[in-house]
């Protein structure tokens, strides 16, 4: 088989999973929230609720949350989930998209195991479900119907509480075997600072917002100025949210600004060493932080991008992700969308 | 047009190029030496001459030189160049594959403006010319018929005087907008060592050549013992080259095994990097080091890698580029072919 068959054939099982004109559900589940959605085939939002992510229990509890989520949903936008065409998740931790099972969900509780999460959420809901990896449809949602539009290929980079990436080449998303998109994973400073995932000097290491808060809180025990944890307490947060740092920052926190001027460094390197690497047409940035700080700080990325891009006559667009808090909810319901027509 | 119409386009484009049963001609021009190569349609090299690269003149003198190789190559092959089927080109610099002229080749005497090359090569040989870039077209010999073959999706990484890059996803060239694959520039220590690219910290400023060479000649006036260059000048070189690496290494020379760690770290981390953001199948090392140091040293290189990948549990396969010195004069040459089968 050649390799334009081989493309070919691959098309054909994309789009051969039946589309529907009706409305979709779309649910993003997320280690805080779980955010669903009813989307109609232009990507609309016609009914959305959301529920915190139990931070005890198992799977099942899981599941009951989101089904909890999708109904009200549902209800909000006049229908009932057995109407929907289906319902697409986006999750976190590794997926058999066969299957319908979910593993290694390590910030879900109890979520080290395969579970059936598609077959339990169907039976729930009484319609079909499809699974898919959170970031990546975050990024299909920003390229088919957000910042990407008009870019054939681009780069996903969700700056939240990690750091995630999503890829399309040509108008497909790209998986690898699988794991594609670890951009938060890339070396930006060999032998440098721990992540959270046990290596050192990844780009999450530094831009990661769970790694800016452990960062942030070891330099206040070593006696370090911050007002960050007085803002948390003030908002009743017991974590330094999205909204805490950029609270600092308007008020000129002196930790904040430089916690945050090295999480800008460390981006600027690893995205542009990820288009040195693959030379696309556009860098979208999402994620909790990301979205928070909005253009200016896209702006600021851009530039320190600049000082590590090879091609520097043809830089990368770079915008900021445009469907926000809902782009992870539509995404997945874009699992139940054939790619658009360019 | 949707997604698949598209491949399909370019899949089309792409094998209309016609393809011929007559052995076609390869060259690979590199900044030390030209490689030229007369091969038949299952890859095999039926004649092969080389030609220093010219170190003053211009783009006439450069074209003179590989006019010469291959009208011998063909002569050993018992041959004529306009018998051929076309003839392919590698190169390095800017390359404009329609028109197929070459500019910003900085390793190359004169040649920063934009030249027919193609043009001008073909009237100099009478036959068709296509150009290349030269990793690409080594990567896509690797992938095709070397040591690629088992993998849909791979890497080349070509570590000699610098570091380049070369990107094959589900059997095809991934070139991104023309420039992907500056692997070598992938940053692996932000503020770290300065690139013979201006830049700082980028991967090759550590593991290249040339910046090796650099390196060793700033420790050796800083008082530091090696005896690198010493075997240079036994061996009559008044460079680093490849060969005078290993000699040292051979010797336990210290300020070699160290120089050499350090690019080791440096290709494990940057490697790493690029599959943790695309998850391929496989890494192929070639190059003027990778091809003379052979497995033993990618297999260093494979375990540094390890402290870096992300998804542990399926590492990509790392192999020695198998068909050493030809393969870019082989890969030069498939410019000519339609991807095989697979």
């Amino acid at each position: 088989m050649n390799a334009s068959v081989a493309t070919q054939r691959r098309a054909v099982a994309k789009t051969s999973r039946t589309s529907t004109p009706a409305p979709v559900g779309g649910i993003d589940l997320g280690g805080t929230k779980i955010q669903a959605a009813v989307v109609d085939a232009e990507g609309k939002v016609h009914g959305d609720a959301r529920r915190p992510t139990p931070t005890t229990g198992g799977p099942e509890d899981v599941i009951a949350a989101m089904a909890e989520a999708m109904l009200e949903a549902a209800q909000k936008a006049g229908t009932d989930t057995s109407k929907l065409g289906g319902i697409g998740v986006g999750a976190p931790g590794s997926i058999d998209e066969g299957t319908g099972s979910l593993a290694n969900a390590s910030n879900l509780p109890g979520w080290s195991e395969p579970f059936p999460l598609a077959q339990r959420l169907s039976e729930a809901l009484d319609t079909g479900v499809r699974l898919g990896n959170d970031v990546q449809v975050a990024t299909d949602a920003e390229a088919r119907l957000g910042a990407g539009q008009p870019y054939p290929s681009l780069i996903g980079v969700f700056w939240g509480t990690g750091v995630g990436g999503g890829i399309v080449l040509d108008d497909k998303p790209w998986l690898g075997r699988g794991a594609a998109g670890e951009i938060g994973h890339m070396v930006v400073k060999r032998g440098g600072a721990r992540c959270p995932c046990g290596r050192r000097g990844c780009m999450e290491a530094y831009a990661g917002r769970r790694a800016m808060e452990a960062k942030a809180r070891r330099d206040r025990e070593a006696g370090k100025k911050t007002d960050l944890f007085k803002i948390a307490e003030e908002h009743g947060r017991d974590r330094l949210t999205s909204g805490i740092w950029a609270r600092a920052l308007e008020h000129d926190d002196p930790m904040a600004k430089k916690l945050i001027d090295r999480a800008i460094k460390a981006l600027g390197a690893g995205i542009a060493s990820a288009v040195n690497l693959l030379d696309v047409d556009a860098v979208i940035i999402g994620g909790g932080l990301g979205v928070r700080f909005g253009a200016p700080y896209a702006k600021r990325i851009e530039k320190r991008m600049g000082k590590h891009l090879f091609d520097v006559d043809t830089p990368p667009a770079v915008h900021v992700a445009a469907l926000g808090d809902f782009g992870g909810a539509i995404g997945a319901s874009l699992l139940w969308r054939p790619a658009p027509s360019r």
